[in-house]
């Protein structure tokens, strides 16, 4: 497996070779500041692999983009931010199709090569006029620099979530570049979340899904901001080869591992980056369990405890009140022995084999004044374990989501 | 089965014949103006019934409780506020037979006919002198007047949750009372909710439970203020016989229905004060699913809305937002066809058969300023329906939950 010998670098999703983007205000957005559509393209067919929301309210441009994915290959990806395009019936499917077709006709592709996405308010019908125009102008300006595709994507995010590195594989640089966007409805198993990667790795179809997969689990899957599982989440990955390594056929290969590696590097700090900008969010909550029976176990135990309203609001207002965190941990689902339950707020024990310890208030209070709180759990139960990530819960979501369509 | 003739009296738990209760302070609160020792009693041994949190994380006082439930029968119920006696080790269980202990010498009863519960913060340790000596306090000064009881029960609760009815049977007058506290970590499987009804039916332990069993399921079990389920909850009820109807001795006697019936009728009053005086809530929202495929999913739908932080907040800022009850009910699990769902706020359409109405944002905004908020949802699947209620999420939950202990 080795060592992964890995830089952060510039440039996200047009860091690797080969891969172009950008983002323009088309009028969607009230706000004429901030671009509102993203278009990514690479001139080389890359191989595609998707995630996508297990909300049975899919959005049309979901539902659209699984089916062009189907093939395997993608040159483009066209995102508008400000309407989501869900719940939008058969018109939202014609538009979402639209989108496709303008896009592939600007950048001269076949629009089955075209994977749409959408963001924003859900049930309202797109104003499809601008958005075509919109997307007209961006294929016309497609560039080398990603921060404006990063820029285009957000909706209440405060700041763009970006990421690249490079990896290498034997004499060979391989790139991975991603951008996303959070920050309500956040949720495991794909929440309004975007994401998308760009690699100029060569990998066939199946090693790059199955790498996908198995990172989304322990890294998107694994952040929470209001248990709200969205109708138009989705990660895409495009991969053209342009880094010219020995093909990647299959898991078995050595540097697959390396590439999981890398990719995991890089979906991990997205969804951190995500969940610390929760709509509203003060601080970003790292809880570790272990002692669970199963993985799965550990990551609903985790996810439970990042989800709880009262253990969110305990930590906006910087009060050790572990008890929370203790019935959020017994009502997950995950077993756990209550007599051998442990609790730490960093390095400080609030409980121990399921006795409360003494603790000094002003050393808890001073813990949880930092940015990121960090909170380990012991079950006591078995040898699995897992990582997640939330954020506190503030007036300001309340004040953000009161009046999210005004 | 006939029709229920109900009339609502005064007087709650004490209304049914033979019961007698009372709630004093004994300094476990700051607050000397609010009670937080509870006692209930009837002379005569009652039938006792409950059902309990299914958090595994239990509290001292739960474990002891469904211990002396065994038996099928109890004389008193003692309760305290201000600390749930939860995450505190051995110690908690003594404290818990304590407090079983002292309520027994004052009423000169056996322990083991006395349940306990205790609600307030997790993981401190019992005042236990101030509360067994506030328990010898209420025993002798125990009075045939409901209201310092219900008031002792309550948390952050804004009002004490009372209500009691009197039915008919043949010749006889039944009476069923019951009070409850919140107000928050309530959510369905039983949350830090309290309810204690007294009755004065004859009836036999097994028919007790399966009436309170399947009135709980659609009552307390429907309610949801924040997702988060206690390690305290409990709800139990005496039957002492005063009544002297013919006893009923199985769910087959058509006068179990009839006090079914009224128990469902008190049940869902108090789960539904319990919701309208949620943590910080400003408004009571009624979510009503049909068209769903099986009751189950019904209620996960229901409550899947009753839940979602995004739609409790749009109903706070009083915007008709109905993409996000779209977007919480295909998260639900419950199956539904997206091109057959509609959703209706009051009896105004705004989503039939998938396709988004057009409708006045001005008669929405009316609709969402009322205090009370309908919530209409065919799933269009099936035949089953069910109710959930729940309520808005405010600045006021933030306030109250960021500084709980302090």
């Amino acid at each position: 497996m080795g060592v992964l010998t890995m830089k952060i670098i510039n440039n996200n999703i047009c860091a690797p070779q080969g891969f172009f983007a950008t983002g323009i205000y088309a009028g969607i957005r009230k706000n004429p500041g901030k671009p509102d559509i993203a278009l990514i393209y690479t001139p080389q067919p890359a191989v595609a692999a998707g995630v996508f929301t297990i909300n049975q309210v899919k959005a049309a441009p979901v539902i659209l983009t699984q089916k062009h994915l189907k093939k395997g290959k993608l040159q483009a990806i066209v995102v508008n931010s400000g309407n989501a395009n869900a719940c939008t019936g058969k018109l939202g499917m014609v538009h979402a199709e639209e989108m496709a077709k303008v896009a592939a006709t600007g950048l001269h592709i076949d629009p089955e090569q075209v994977a749409v996405a959408s963001t924003g308010v859900i049930g309202v019908t797109l104003p499809i006029e601008k958005i075509t125009h919109g997307i007209t102008k961006a294929a016309a300006q497609i560039s080398s620099a990603g921060d404006a595709a990063a820029q285009a994507i957000m909706t209440t995010d405060t700041f763009s979530k970006t990421i690249a590195i490079e990896i290498k594989m034997n004499d060979k640089i391989v790139r991975i570049g991603g951008i996303a966007k959070g920050s309500g409805m956040i949720h495991p198993n794909m929440a309004t979340m975007l994401a998308f990667i760009t690699t100029d790795i060569d990998i066939s179809q199946s090693a790059l899904q199955q790498a996908l997969s198995q990172v989304n689990q322990i890294s998107f899957n694994m952040i929470t901001v209001d248990g709200d599982s969205s109708t138009n989440d989705m990660v895409l990955i495009l991969a053209n080869g342009k880094a010219q390594n020995n093909k990647i056929n299959s898991v078995d290969d050595p540097h697959w591992k390396i590439f999981y590696e890398g990719l995991l590097f890089v979906c991990t700090h997205l969804a951190k980056q995500i969940a610390q900008d929760g709509e509203g969010a003060t601080k970003l909550i790292e809880v570790q369990v272990s002692g669970a029976t199963t993985p799965e176990q550990a990551q609903s135990a985790a996810r439970a405890v990042c989800r709880s309203p009262l253990v969110k609001t305990a930590i906006f207002g910087e009060d050790a009140n572990w008890g929370r965190i203790a019935s959020a941990l017994g009502a997950s689902g995950a077993e756990l022995d209550p007599f051998q339950l442990s609790i730490d707020l960093d390095n400080l024990p609030l409980l121990k084999n399921g006795t409360p310890l003494p603790f000094e208030e002003s050393l808890a209070r001073k813990l949880l004044m930092q940015k990121i709180i960090s909170i380990k759990v012991d079950l006591g139960k078995g040898a699995a374990q897992a990582t997640a990530w939330g954020c506190d819960l503030t007036y300001d979501y309340i004040k953000i989501n009161a009046s999210y369509r005004s």
